[in-house]
């Protein structure tokens, strides 16, 4: 079930590099898309940066719109994912077409997609010059939830057999997050 | 054993949001931290995003060198790679320290750490601004190497009960690179 991240957890949810999907809507329209190149930036208040490339529709709807809703999505989700990311919204409601539950974040208006492991509801902290040199935009989180069943005590606790977050290798190529490990020093 | 990687494929080394080790070196003074935030940026010419605190000595020897070597370890390292980001190198050096194997770059001076799954020797591109404001780094891959026996045919792939590369969770708890998918969409 779906439940509240603190703030201060917020880039914990990221924080092990996973995949993830932005999702943004404007003006009566909204789309999602993969995007594997996003990272915690800041602690307090939470930061996160994000490459979104120069011609997505996304991007154009979270230009618009100054805010969006970062996703990470799970194991059972691997081709809706690769799906995500090789198709764009301006050819259609990605969410009409692949059947997607979705409803808007608690404190933005972007979709949160059903099914994930943690959503982060986001705003564009504008920087005009990074978006237009690097495509990288910086996100300050205003409201972070995770799966209650793989987030415990705050942190990632997923359990064997069960979804967990992805990372992307290559082109539709993906591993599962896998075995928790506590450093000895 | 370290073998090149191809530049056009050097973004996947890192591509899956494993946590890394920084080395830089300047001036007859050596040190390696560790750093999870650190992403891809760019394809052609490859580069990277990295968090690096103000505050690091890796930091300093970064900005007087102008170059350093992102590295990859292994679930092998993960003790280690916890205690390079538990301890500072202006404290002495880490490399006697921890007993630490390495040699110099290929194409920069900044040493690479024996025992690692990749090793991306970088130059930084200054970005004087970014670097104050968000402590982020763009740093260009010059040369690009990793382990062929976890690096096979442009892509990571790993045997099962060998080393993996780490993701950090959250303060002394990582996860291994998991199960590998391919996305059926």
């Amino acid at each position: 079930m779906r439940a509240p991240v603190p703030l201060a957890h917020a880039h914990r949810l990221l924080n092990h590099g996973p995949t993830t999907l932005v999702s943004a809507t404007h003006g009566g329209r909204r789309n999602v898309m993969a995007a594997a190149w996003v990272m915690p930036l800041d602690f307090t208040p939470p930061k996160f940066a994000a490459v979104v490339a120069a011609d997505t529709f996304t991007r154009e709807l979270l230009v618009a719109a100054g805010e969006c809703v970062l996703h990470a999505p799970t194991t059972a989700q691997t081709g809706l994912t690769y799906a995500l990311g090789s198709c764009s919204g301006r050819d259609g409601d990605k969410f009409a077409r692949f059947g997607l539950r979705a409803e808007a974040g608690s404190v933005v208006q972007a979709p949160m997609l059903a099914g994930c492991a943690a959503w982060l509801e986001c705003r564009r902290l504008p920087e005009p010059d990074l978006e237009a040199r690097m495509d990288l935009f910086v996100l300050e989180c205003v409201a972070a939830w995770a799966d209650d069943a793989l987030w415990r005590d705050g942190e990632w606790r997923f359990i064997d057999g069960g979804p967990r977050t992805i990372h992307h290798s290559k082109g539709g190529v993906f591993f599962a997050t896998g075995e928790r490990f506590v450093a000895r020093s």
